[in-house]
């Protein structure tokens, strides 16, 4: 079965498959062929009829300017393990136990002045009279006897990592990919001639898909292959460091960035911690120079007669689609890679003409995860359809305009199911992507504000991917959110302060104690605290899961316990006996398996309603504060029923009953209400046939569904 | 059968069952009689030729007086549960919650200048002249819309807590006793005069058993049934606080205590938490006032020609056993109460010429922990053989006087099975005896230092019985080193800054982050960790469980994580993988249900061993740093197999086998040498019958044990 409908899907086309390639485009409705990241098209595919993406990695395959300009590579800050000293002298090998064929020292004239030496014991930098530096070495004399010293250090990434990733992962042997810094005047220049060059040349690309623009997340290999990856950050600007940007921002801001700014005791800065203020300018300093190149770059591409598409992954890093300057670069579309629901709403949101998903699993032998997926003991119609069911839930509460596939597309011979799903979902695709093309769904008049350090920069997502950030409660909730009839919004500390809380009905801080997403020392602001509250006891409604709003030294372990009726003990209540408790019959279903057995949590007051608890833990609650209230969550862990419990808990809080927007009888069953076509679009999350009712504004209908069926239905 | 030894054995007599208590005199070979609180004895019973214990609480039994000087009474500093200003002034009903059969406000004028209001929200002492105090209301003006406010005050202890506890507990419908305290110049006068006359009037007692002096252990009531108990800590000092104790202290130290200083934010300062530098000088001060007092109590009853024991329990407050000031009080005897080694060996230490055992189950209806014991449903005989289980191989390693019992004797009728377990105990306990009388058993020339915040002060317990200390990993490792044939001291990190890692061959220490037990910000004390990293690195060995060596803001979770290759992630090491391993065969026995599953427990290097694991998180590690080695244990419950286990690690660390002093093939048999009589003293710690063979420098020897048994037996 080829697809009913066309349009709206790019494929990817691969030179030496050219039959398979039109085969498939016709089977998947494709009106748009690209080429991959190790693959190319030949004219017989190019000139077939479609527009044509093609993939530019801007800072890459430029090995031969690398190395005549090998300072014009990317660098990083590292630091060293710690060495005890013994004695009174240590000796340090900067690099010992990081991968040598990602780094490699830079000890050059501008570098070494940012070179470091700390006792990490006294964690006290030491005066850079005490130490010297001899091939390769860092000698610390008057070393304090038994702590602890550690060398921050410049070094040049000398294998782009994406290309190191395919070379370790997919077995690729083909030549090291450098990368370039487009701060290295000569680079940039060179870089801006190479694509109007490149545009020159390839007359029948419609679209240039920058994938993506500079610099890489972070990932640091190491040595050692029981610690292959080190640290792997998506969020994380540590790839952006070189002595010019130091020397750059040391200029505009009227102050010099250190090392220890960015290696934090060895720790780094990650996403998931509330950054420092010197992190924060840093921040908004690359992003402005990402921007202004990126803005180039389009410059250039439009002056072809191409648009500018950008993908959203690898070398992303500044170009954060909710962050200020994203706007301003100009970019035609924008491409999320995705295996969930909160990605597709946050490339739907983003403020650019075409949002395009490309689905997973990307057309490879192995997954991401290091699994089988185009090969023996794969299942990659398993795998989409996976994906799918994340998706489908956040497709129906915001257009996006485009999908696709990527990789080598032979791969797909022998695996007849996952062409066949693919068609069925790309169907499914246009027929809503058609609804929405009418007029919105029927959202509930809720507000919620998913409140964390980052704020609206980082939208949806933590940092990264579902599965790498998995360990994070706050993404387990965004997933949930992403397919429910609620306007949702992110904002930071700052924004709670600056009234954000006047469009707000519902407020959401879920994270753990310390954490960007829980907030960290952010909920020691009194002003803050009194905001909230005064909110809550004006009839707001706060949810708050894991250890929202922890900080040390109050009263409390939660700041806001007042307000939740619940605090979550850090050993400080020690002697203290909680209240104890009778769970009472939650007014919706509850899913259990979504709360956690946390230690710790504990009743403030008399008046706290458990609606769950385990092991004498109460794991849901509510508690009336003033006119409004609050529910704990002691986890949250993403799962249809569980998107269901919180949104009947949304409900519930706010008094409604949902069928203002799209409500079905089935917890396993979600809806949308398209008003302007007196439509419903009916997912069947269950793998088993479900029998129920659809309540929405159109009126009630009585459903039948076949597992996992994804039903439009007029009323 | 009766036993088959006599002597070093205190029985409770009871007037009105006179041939019941002469009978098990006898059966029980007892050669004192004691009453108990609540029980007479009769002239028939003391004047049956036994010597006579008489049982004195001191404070307590003076209502008349406490009637007059109703300002003689015990105090305390309270805090109001926090109100939310929803506008500019908040109200404050101080003892709201609290049980108003246990406290009194004291607005008396010495009183009120002590009271404080504060913004908990801001963490602010609202100034003096904000808040007025009228019809026992505080009424605070210019609140900050939205912060929360408490109220600490002083009040009076109406009701002795231990009379308190047996009313509500034991249903006792007698006159609520009150407590005298002996700060008060009056009371104390009163006091001396009445033991005097008491003295006088009781001729035939030998020994005055003190119940124990002056301060009970802190208690704290709610009114509601769900938080009866709103607070216990047995080790704390808020019950001796009254504005005369304030004055005297300040007048000593130069600064004034504040009631911060007691309520700490409302978590007040419990034993298990570090304390602030003025605790400590309070607790010191309050210590020598509890000798002072004592010491002339112990000289008026030595004037009478009787003996002073001291029975450590209830109000105990400031005499610790092992405190700076305990031994210059005189006593001629430390009764502790027991449920476990580590109390037997917590008595046994103790600087006093006799110690006495008070065994458990107390001859009461119910246990402490409310089940039954002495009624329907109740197996006393079987608690007693639990209890002595724990004891016996705390007895056999270091030698205790005497053992008893206490309560009500005529509620063993009916229990022939208990009166029989007690025989056999009492013949068990002075064999034992006995061979400790002709010279110590052999000893493992390994000498371990249990460190925390309290060091010596606070040796064996951390803050009561095992049963309400458990969650606290190291009541777990005190118990299991009371039995274990190697040298135990207790050191603070003042101890270790000054030397005492020179006497010591393994240092633990053990306890959750933030706690007095792993110590908490005493930790980022450089010099702390270099002598230890030193101590470690020449041949030292380190064993740490749970979150040993803890503290925020360094470069590691653990301040010596280098040391055990282990790590206990608190979130900061976000997007840093940890080091995968393969755990290896264990050189010994790994007593798996004893390790706890402990979410972020890291290998922070290549080198570290581990021995033991589950769902990837190590559990038991072991690490060589320079000439020393150190252990990791995620957990600890105590077991007699997690006994053996940790028996086993310090002998593998140390690299002996054990036969140095005696040891079983069997993992649950132990075994005590003593040399002097060529005699071993082998306990089977199972339910079944066991075959192993012992080993001790004496030879080695085959056995072949019953359940449970006790084995005296000549090599």
């Amino acid at each position: 079965m080829s697809t009913q409908t066309r349009g709206d899907f790019t494929l990817p086309g691969e030179a030496g498959y050219e039959q398979l390639t039109l085969e498939l485009a016709k089977k998947w409705g494709a009106d748009v062929i690209r080429d991959s990241d190790g693959t190319k098209l030949s004219p017989e595919i190019v000139e077939a009829g479609y527009r044509i993406y093609s993939t530019i990695c801007i800072i890459r395959e430029h090995n031969a300017f690398a190395e005549k300009h090998p300072d014009a590579q990317q660098q990083c800050f590292l630091c060293s393990d710690p060495v005890t000293a013994a004695g009174d002298t240590v000796v340090i090998a900067p690099l010992d136990g990081y991968y040598d064929e990602q780094f490699q020292l830079n000890d050059g004239p501008d570098a070494l002045p940012y070179w470091q030496v700390w006792d990490r014991t006294a964690d006290m930098e030491v005066p850079r009279g005490r130490w010297t530096y001899k091939d390769g070495k860092i000698i610390v004399a008057g070393c304090e006897p038994w702590h602890r010293y550690t060398a921050s250090f410049l070094c040049w990434r000398i294998w782009e990592e994406i290309n190191m990733y395919n070379h370790t992962t997919n077995h690729w042997t083909s030549e090291h990919l450098r990368q370039l810094d487009p701060r290295h005047p000569l680079a940039w220049e060179y870089l801006k001639d190479w694509l109007n060059r490149w545009c020159e040349n390839n007359p029948q690309t419609n679209v240039i898909r920058l994938t993506s623009l500079f610099y890489n997340f972070v990932w640091i290999f190491g040595i050692d292959l029981r610690r292959r990856t080190r640290f792997v950050d998506w969020g994380s600007y540590d790839f952006t460091v070189s002595p010019a940007a130091l020397a750059a921002f040391e200029r505009e801001y009227g102050y010099a960035l250190t090392a220890e700014d960015f290696i934090h005791q060895g720790r780094l800065q990650a996403t998931h911690r509330p950054p420092t203020p010197h992190k924060r300018d840093y921040m908004d300093f690359i992003q402005r120079f990402v921007a202004d190149k990126a803005r180039e770059l389009v410059e250039i591409i439009h002056s072809h007669g191409k648009q500018a598409y950008v993908f959203y992954d690898d070398s992303w890093v500044g170009m954060e689609p909710y962050g200020k300057y994203f706007a301003s670069i100009g970019f035609d579309g924008l491409i999320k890679c995705v295996f969930s629901g909160f990605e597709c709403r946050l490339c739907a949101g983003a403020d650019v003409p075409v949002h395009e998903l490309r689905f997973h699993p990307y057309l490879f032998p192995v997954g991401l995860g290091g699994l089988p997926t185009f090969m023996e003991g794969g299942h990659p119609e398993k795998d989409a359809l996976d994906y799918w069911l994340h998706v489908r839930r956040a497709l129906l509460r915001q257009s996006v305009d485009r999908i696709g596939l990527g990789g080598y597309l032979h791969l797909t011979e022998g695996f007849p199911e996952f062409t066949e799903t693919i068609a069925q979902m790309a169907d499914q695709f246009r027929q809503i992507k058609a609804l929405h093309a009418h007029g919105a769904p029927a959202i509930l008049p809720i507000r919620v504000a998913v409140l964390h350090t980052w704020g609206a920069l980082r939208s949806w997502t933590l940092s990264g991917h579902f599965h790498e950030t998995d360990g994070n409660i706050l993404i387990h909730i965004n997933e949930a959110l992403s397919g429910l009839p609620v306007d949702v919004k992110f904002i930071s500390f700052e924004d709670v302060k600056n009234g954000a809380l006047k469009d707000t009905d519902v407020l959401i801080n879920a994270g753990r104690a310390g954490d960007a997403w829980s907030g960290g020392d952010a909920w020691k602001d009194a002003s803050l605290i009194a905001e909230i509250t005064r909110f809550v006891y004006e009839g707001g409604c706060l949810v708050g899961a894991g250890e929202p709003s922890a900080a040390p030294d109050g009263d409390t372990c939660l700041r806001l316990a007042h307000i939740f009726g619940v605090d979550v003990d850090d050993g400080s209540y020690a002697c203290h006996a909680p209240w104890a408790f009778d769970p009472e019959e939650a007014p919706f279903p509850v899913c259990r398996e979504a709360l956690a057995k946390k230690p710790g949590v504990r009743l403030t007051g008399p008046d706290t309603r458990v609606l769950c608890a385990a092991d004498g833990l109460p794991q849901l609650t509510l508690h009336a504060f003033g006119q409004g209230q609050a529910a704990y969550l002691s986890g949250f862990a993403y799962s249809p029923a569980a998107a269901r419990m919180l949104l009947d808990l949304l409900l519930y809080m706010t008094g409604q009953d949902g069928t203002a927007a799209a409500i079905a009888g089935h917890p396993l069953v979600e809806a949308a209400w398209y008003p302007a076509d007196s439509t419903l679009a009916i997912l069947n999350n269950s793998g088993e046939a479900i029998e129920t009712t659809v309540s929405c504004p159109g009126g009630s209908v009585k459903v039948s569904l076949a597992p996992l069926e994804t039903r439009i239905q007029k009323i």
